[in-house]
């Protein structure tokens, strides 16, 4: 009988939609062009759920470096996009979601008709180059989908993608000089030293193959690509604009600039030729591999092995419906049903897949790999996606959350620094923020029983990791009891942070019986109280010689012993112990004085000026939503006499910092992050310390939802009385019996069951 | 039985040498001296026959080009040795033989002691750097084994190898300061801007591993290497010479130059520190692979397991005894037997394995290729090894000379080019010189019965490369019968090359019953007779209009449609037809007198200036045997009346430009190809035409020789009466026959037996 099904749907596709199976369209909820504005760092372009190819137009081309110095301007492009700008230069095929450096960028395409141009010019300079003014009238992004007209040419540019295949589908004018430009020295981030080498095969007349070689924020950085053609170029060429090129020697026997099917340099621009008619489309198959062009040709074959962009769009939107389903919330409110469900799909970005369809990888010792029964996924921005991205991964993705452990093991073991990844990136560590923050990734899986690994080993490489002295201040650490700032910069985040992964370490050897290590690193665990100066009430950057450092400003950001924080902020990052800290921070009662505090004060214009990766509404008073260690601490009212504040703040803070408009997003989305708070926030609950089986209780925002769990039960959160006013929690049941308590336990959840709320108006102050 | 031989021998080691069946020690007799002063441009260090590694001192540091312009110096280091140089900069790991262009030098190490000095200071400034001064009186060159003392430290160097890795051995005197530089900006030209790429990683504290990525000759190169040392460095740490180096970013939160295990740069030195005893040794083991370090970890562990200097050193030298016992020749003269087997040891320097251990190798595609029974070889210079080389190995290396067709097979097959190799160069096509003289290769072998191949494809793949209309005017050529010298310079030398390489395409589709391509392409071979000027008796360049090129100067090689070679030897080349050739030139009377005038005119000094590759001692009259084109020239007397003319000059040739000194050739070797040509005349024969089974008989110099073929059988030359003054022949005998014909059989040589010479002081003129 299925066999049949699909003829059947073929014939009353009518029925489709009306069928109980039928997933809910959520797609239309999408809006990939939020966060695009100003800070959120996101892109709208076309991509499947942690898809390794990132199909996206850019909107310009800055060099990392000017005249020697660091361009400010560039830090805009870290997702190649922004909204402000009147061109587009191209379509690239790797994008960063949200972060906070740039990169990637690899591989951009560029349809033109006239003359040839091998320059994308200047945004303010029309025709210029071969960029295109664009408009957003004529401009469409939804999950999986993306479409622009390019106004220079009169080109309708489309995109959709699969896995590792950017699909692309020009619609071009009547024109005898049509052009399809690869642009291989465009980069995120420094164009024109970027490239350590790119290598180009002309195999035949509609298929390219290559690859591109970079240094940067990935030191030794390459990604291969096979390039299909809908239509056969009739004749292609390529321009180098290498600024030395040493040797000449024989390459002065043929002309090698045209129809020459081989050619490589740090700096070089393709095209292909072709002659079209009016609204000829003109389609390429654009596959990525970070093992060789052989790799990505098997990609191409193995996931669009046809030329029907709309079945590949079909496919790449049945996709992200399908994960969005995992958690379908009511709400009376278009608005919050985009902010929900966009979060949703950005926190669906990244990690990204970086294995090839048949396993191979390439790890961290650039050695080709083979993944043994899971997918290795990169990019991870630990630092930020600790706190709540992998925990929504235990509910939402526990299947991808453990082969992404198993991905962190993989670099482990090809790791000469015998360290968990800090930030892994392409087959490559880029050290970029602080902590080992993969052990609560591992602690928070191993706890909520998502150990799809081999826990005691990860257990091993946590502790490895933890005792690694060549790191960060480490071997200071580990002797004196907190990092020294006059030995490790940002010390006090240092210490807090290290403490908070050493009880997730002590968590996860608790469970497995390994009471040694235990002991060590619940001991270690405690070291945040070595950096409270009493005498002030705050964390405070410590010397080696014990004594707190004298120049001092709590507001400051600059220089501090903190990082992304001011010491206000940071000081309340305790996330594993917050009773202890609210007691050596006076009581509950001074405590919930201080916090409010916190959203109430005026942050002076010059604190803000230093404050970053966000926009002035990514604060609130001196509370910086914008940036991650906060992120916690609007849940710290729970442990309070006044969890009600918690609830208020929560709601305030996604009405404040959430809006389905392209500068709705307050800071960057930090590959996921951000939109990963809001997921959490939304539905009532959050993981204020991941490693911990236990969910802090907010208030929701959406009226009701239900979470398909991967283990076939469904947990479904029922809200009664909802509304803008009505943001205190009045009564909370399971399963219909009384809640008495400001946490949900994981398992709770995992058992499926319904989570009641009763909202009202005040707040229940009992 | 068996298995207690070995034991025996270790009893009593004096009986083998004993035994009937130990080869004769003819390593003795191999020089790696000869040919490393002036234009040999051979090295002296260790290798196997064959071998992926040739590790070898390099006296200089030369750049490609200096302040824009090309450095001419840097022609002499081609090898990276010069004999007259006094200080030696380190030991690099692979090396060209012979060879008319440089390249290669990967991987130089040095070991100090005292101050370190990571820069290779100037030769004539002792101890600017970390240089040595050495002097030939402290140095050894044998087959596979090099040792040398480096003054300035004190330090005794060894070197040996086996087929994939380099064994280094070095005697430190005590300090407390003992270095070994690893340099990865050495190269053989091109010091300073040829890498793309190197990546360096501490495995642990007695293994390295990284790459080295060049452009260049090889346009896009990479070598992997893994480093063993035989004791733990106790400190390491590297610096960067990189004009520029972008991005920084994070990477300052760490000391990268000291004991941080990763390191990546353009321009890179490592340095690995040790406190040394009085005579103490570190060995280093250091493997090489076109695969990825894991590959070359494979290779070292396959290899070079353990840590025996001497045993590995036994094994290289026993390796070049059995290949050079595969022929042995008797003579009186200690001088001929050094030249003879070390023009056989020069002969199996290249082309060079480059399949790793087990069997994957680099392929022209840059993807990674199993080597299905073969082993796959790089390093063709088939504008030179056509000729004699290859043909040699048709005798002497059949098995190896029908996996370097199937490594041309494979090179064929990943070519976008759709083109059989020219210069096949480590994964890369260098264009190196004209013609498609694989056909010559492939034919010779299909010809001789030596196709261990499928000799069906291979003409195929002859055929689609000898009709590619875009290289090197072809498409000229197919349709005006030469290439006209307007359109594609040395118009001559190509149209005389394409003719010959046409006739071996229609030999060899005649062997297979393939007439078409037969008629196709002996109309072709005939088309040497287009650039034939009867009014001056030379071949002339001709422009597209038909006519012949007014400006012409007989004698030059500058722009006179011609490439190594003027046109007064380059008119001589038509190896497939010289009969026809004599003819056209006016018979044989008139072609014998204008024969000898080759060797006895006085060939005026600018003409000499602007001869390639060759010292004045490469040239007899205007005969130049330092350039190919005319190796075949002397035996061309054979198709005359006078053939005993033949030898004559060849005994001539053979005394002037071979001396078993460093300064004993007179031209570059040619990865062999001047060496092979000095076997086959020493042995009384020379294949004139490649891709016929005839050898032209000439004077052989030795008294006596055996070749142990692959077949089992052996085939025997006799010599009678032979001295420095009984050049001539005077009877001739095929296994105690009279031989009345002036050409040898290939057959004959393969079915075994005895070819008799009888000498003497006079020619036999009949």
């Amino acid at each position: 009988m299925k066999k049949f099904l699909p003829c059947l749907l073929l014939i009353v596709p009518g029925l489709r939609a009306a069928a109980q199976t039928a997933p809910e369209n959520l797609v239309q909820y999408v809006k990939p062009i939020i966060g695009t504005q100003r800070m959120g760092h996101t892109y709208p372009g076309a991509t499947v759920p942690f898809g390794m190819v990132q199909l996206s137009p850019d909107t310009d081309t800055l060099p990392y470096e000017m005249n020697g110095k660091y361009n400010k301007d560039v830090y805009k492009y870290c997702a190649g996009y922004q909204y402000d700008d009147k061109t587009i230069v191209g379509f690239s095929h790797t994008h960063f979601s949200g972060t906070g450096h740039s990169d990637l960028g690899d591989f951009l395409v560029m349809p033109t008709v006239g003359e040839l141009k091998l320059n994308p010019g200047q945004a303010h300079q029309p025709r210029s180059g071969f960029r295109s003014s664009f408009s957003h009238s004529n401009e469409l992004a939804e999950a999986g989908y993306y479409k622009v007209r390019l106004d220079d040419y009169n080109i309708t540019a489309e995109l959709t993608a699969t896995n590792r295949v950017g699909f692309h589908q020009y619609s071009f004018p009547k024109s005898d000089q049509s052009h399809i430009i690869l642009d291989l020295m465009y980069g995120i981030y420094n164009y024109d030293d970027k490239n350590t080498w790119t290598f180009v095969r002309i195999e035949n007349d509609t298929l390219v193959t290559g690859y591109r070689q970079t240094n940067g924020w990935g030191r030794t950085r390459t990604v291969y690509f096979a390039m299909a053609f809908s239509k056969p170029f009739y004749q292609y060429g390529n321009k180098k604009f290498d600024k030395s090129q040493v040797y000449r020697g024989f390459w002065g026997k043929f002309d090698q600039t045209k129809n020459f099917p081989e050619f490589a340099g740090k700096q070089i621009r393709a095209y292909f030729d072709f002659k079209t008619e009016e609204g000829e489309k003109i389609m390429i198959k654009f596959a990525l591999s970070s093992v060789s062009t052989d790799g990505a040709l098997r990609n191409l074959r193995a996931e669009a092995p046809g030329w029907d962009f709309n079945q590949v769009k079909k496919q790449a939107q049945d996709q992200w419906n399908k994960e969005l389903n995992r958690v379908v919330v009511q709400s009376g409110s278009r608005d919050e049903k985009e902010n929900f469900y966009t979060s949703v799909y950005h926190s669906f970005l990244s990690p990204i897949t970086y294995t090839d369809a048949d396993g191979q990888y390439r790890g961290l010792d650039q050695n080709i790999h083979q993944a043994d029964g899971f997918t290795n996924y990169t990019i991870f921005s630990l630092w930020d996606t600790y706190r709540a991205l992998h925990p929504l991964f235990n509910v939402l993705q526990p299947k991808r959350n453990a082969d992404m452990v198993q991905s962190m093991m993989a670099h482990y073991d090809q790791s000469v620094h015998h360290m968990l990844p800090v930030w892994s990136h392409y087959a490559n560590e880029n050290w970029c923020m602080i902590g080992y923050h993969s052990v609560s990734v591992i602690a928070d899986a191993v706890i909520k029983g998502n150990a799809g690994f081999d826990a005691s080993k990860a257990l091993d490489a946590c502790v490895t990791s933890a005792r690694n002295g060549w790191f960060e201040g480490l071997n200071h650490y580990m002797k004196l009891g907190y990092v020294p700032e006059d030995k490790s910069g940002s010390s006090v985040s240092k210490t807090l942070e290290y403490a908070y992964d050493d009880w997730c370490i002590a968590q996860m050897a608790k469970k497995l019986g390994r009471n040694d290590v235990y002991e060590e690193f619940i001991h270690r665990s405690a070291y945040w109280k070595n950096v409270y100066d009493a005498s002030i009430g705050y964390m405070r950057p410590k010397m080696s010689d014990g004594t707190f450092r004298k120049e001092f400003d709590v507001l400051s950001t600059h220089n501090q012993g903190f990082i992304e924080g001011n010491a206000w902020n940071y000081s309340l990052y305790v996330p594993h112990a917050p009773t202890e800290m609210i007691e050596m921070m006076g009581g509950k009662k001074p405590f919930t004085a201080h916090l409010d505090s916190l959203f109430t004060m005026h942050l002076p214009d010059k604190y803000f000026a230093e404050t970053e990766d966000i926009t002035r509404d990514g604060i609130i008073g001196n509370y910086v939503h914008g940036n991650e260690p906060s992120h916690h601490v609007p849940y710290l009212y729970n442990w309070t006499d006044q969890p009600w504040k918690t609830q208020e703040r929560v709601r305030m803070i996604l009405k404040k910092q959430f809006r389905p408009t392209p500068d709705g997003l307050g800071g960057n989305d930090d590959c996921g992050q951000m939109s990963a708070w809001y997921i959490f926030t939304a539905l009532g609950f959050y993981p204020v310390a991941p490693g911990s089986d236990e969910y802090a209780i907010g208030s929701p925002s959406v009226d009701g939802a239900s979470i398909q769990l991967e283990n076939g039960k469904m947990f479904t959160i029922e809200v009664k009385n909802n509304s803008d006013k009505n943001v205190y929690v009045q009564h909370l049941t399971l399963n219909g019996k009384p809640l008495n308590r400001l946490f949900l336990k994981h398992e709770e959840i995992l058992n499926g069951g319904t989570l009641g709320f009763v909202m009202g108006p005040k707040p229940a102050k009992k």
